[in-house]
């Protein structure tokens, strides 16, 4: 049988691994930030009716540049944000990796530098990887916040190309404040100037925009090129395995990326089931709402127990802190073992690797309950 | 207004422009090398069923490693070459441009090598450049098949990573033997084992494959854990809009892209309409074996009006040979002369930048006709 490494890959692929969560069958699965709403049957009707009619001229090339579906979702950001955003500034692509992909293909890639503030969405370095973008990884704080004045530091050091500024931040649920953003991309132009280049990219990854107590951080494109906002159906639209992922920047950033994307990469039926989903957005946004105060319920319950937990403006929430070494942790167990314990009682969340910290998805309110009761189980079965 | 080159693009990309065919509102289109014939209603329907069953779960990610969707193709290809095919050695991904694409990041990339004969896929060498890979564009003799005594040399000499075979060749049209395959196989192994390398990649794409008056070239990869086939659902399968690629290799090259490919990458609504379509498979091959006559019948009638016609095993026709300067041509025109003289007869063919050459893809009889009285007409008009 031949083997990866008998292959002629790349040095830097020999002995790495696929990335992805686990895919158990459990009953309470809280560990990929899914929406746990299924579409509503009205919209699963749109999505026939559409699919239908493009199916019908399915032999035909989709349209190369997706137009109808990026003034949809340009309306999309208008209507919610309140900032105005044309067709030319938006594009649309397989899911955000896909955009960032493309993103790090235009303004990355070899000899180039990304950097991003860890514990952070893992694909952002794994990406940089794929495109042969050298990545550093940048602190966070005791909180998980970005300290401005290091960052600062670090970007005038190493005058990265690239900078990914994740808000609200995956897995941690931290949102970044318009101000340290912008300090960011300032840093970053300056760093990119000061060396004879045209500026550095940023890039605000806003996979869970929707769900945040703060206001979208897309006005700040506005009279700055080099940044960029990247969003996704996956969360708020309750629509991960319709993999659509978008952007909003500077129509030159636009013009940019389709020098790098694929030709008709995004299929006729992706682009259908997406337009259905955007007609149905009132709808979707009303579960976005539920989601929202069952989040702040999960802190506040997990609060009340005992645990540890950071502030979240995302679908998920990070708890902790566990450390059999510490006597101060909230419970004598590693994290790997908290979470061997709550699969034990049939839910599932995700160990991300943050050190004594484990991720849980806001569920429906049931699944929520089923989770905070497991946690309390594994607390009483493990008290010091 | 910002333009691109005002970005931090790399400077490769600036001055570039997008790939892709203008895409014109003409009434005979045979440009792209679609499928002229939509869909049955019949497969239109089961697409629906499929999609609002996937729609039902689009809160939750596709399968990631879309297995049922690659065991209907290993099954597909076992059923239509004798070759039986496992799951576990066929990998799918968003058009064939992102199987060859996840190849280049795997086996390709910066500092590393890839070669093609040209005129081939002008995608190839675009893809290559995407993904940090230099190019090399190795030579096709005069009738556009490859000359396995100079390509043995070339290969020799530079000792490529990767190497494209193109068969059925876009845009000439022109199947390559399997033995000649063989021989740049070998020459591959042997230049990169010479330099200590572990060998080197060599992708047939077989996107045309099922349009071959010859077999396929799949039960060339048995033993041969560098060699790859890459094939399309956008042209046999009536499905461009789909935008369904897909590749049968050893698995070990199935597990080498799994460390390159963005996870989730394929929705669950393509793995839904895919699977529908490859129900339809003896329909939608009905379908091949018309076009298969009319591209036959293209060719002779071309050659009967006295156009010089590449011998084709694919779903179109490369014909010529026009030059204003050379008293032997067809027509005393340049290629773009004549495509823009077809283009006012209302036909729409590609003009890939072969000297002298023009591409049509066989469409339905009508549209052939109309493209045939089209050349015919234009002769007329443009007599010597």
């Amino acid at each position: 049988m031949t083997r990866i490494d008998d292959l002629p890959i790349r040095d830097e692929l020999r002995g790495k691994s696929p990335y992805g969560a686990p895919q158990l069958d459990v009953p309470v699965r809280l560990n990929t930030n899914e929406n746990p709403y299924p579409l509503p049957e009205a919209l699963v009707e749109r999505i026939t009716e559409r699919v239908a009619h493009a199916a019908r001229g399915l032999n035909r090339y989709p349209d190369r540049d997706a137009l109808e579906l990026r003034t949809a979702l340009a309306e999309y950001l208008t209507r919610t944000t309140g900032h105005r955003t044309e067709t030319a500034g938006v594009w649309a692509a397989n899911g955000s990796n896909e955009i960032l992909q493309q993103l790090l293909q235009a303004f990355g890639g070899p000899g180039r530098l990304a950097l991003g503030f860890e514990p952070s969405y893992s694909m952002h370095a794994l990406i940089a990887r794929g495109t042969g973008t050298d990545w550093l990884a940048g602190p966070r704080g005791a909180d998980f916040t970005i300290d401005v004045d290091a960052a600062r530091a670090l970007i005038a050091e190493q005058a990265p190309d690239v900078v990914f500024v994740c808000s609200p931040n995956n897995p941690t649920g931290t949102a970044v404040a318009a101000e340290t953003v912008l300090a960011l991309h300032d840093a970053a132009q300056r760093a990119a100037l000061d060396r004879g280049r045209r500026g550095a990219l940023v890039v605000i990854d806003e996979a869970y925009g929707e769900f945040s107590h703060r206001p979208s951080l897309l006005p700040l494109i506005d009279g700055r090129p080099n940044l960029v906002l990247s969003r996704t159906m996956s969360k708020a639209f309750g629509a991960a395995g319709l993999r659509l992922g978008y952007l909003a920047a500077d129509p030159a950033v636009v013009d940019a990326v389709q020098l790098v994307r694929l030709p008709y990469h995004l299929s006729s039926v992706t682009q259908a089931t997406a337009l259905a989903a955007l007609e149905h957005t009132d709808t979707l946004l009303g579960y976005v709402e539920q989601l929202k105060s069952e989040r702040d319920r999960i802190v506040a319950e997990l609060r009340a127990i005992g645990c540890e937990v950071t502030d979240s403006d995302a679908n998920f929430v990070q708890f902790g802190r566990f450390d059999p070494d510490a006597p101060d942790s909230t419970l004598p167990l590693t994290a790997n073992a908290v979470w061997q314990a709550l699969l034990e009682h049939g839910v599932l969340v995700r160990d991300n690797g943050v050190p004594g910290r484990l991720r849980v998805t806001a569920g429906t309110p049931a699944e929520n309950d089923a989770f905070l009761d497991a946690v309390r189980a594994v607390m009483k079965e493990n008290k010091r």
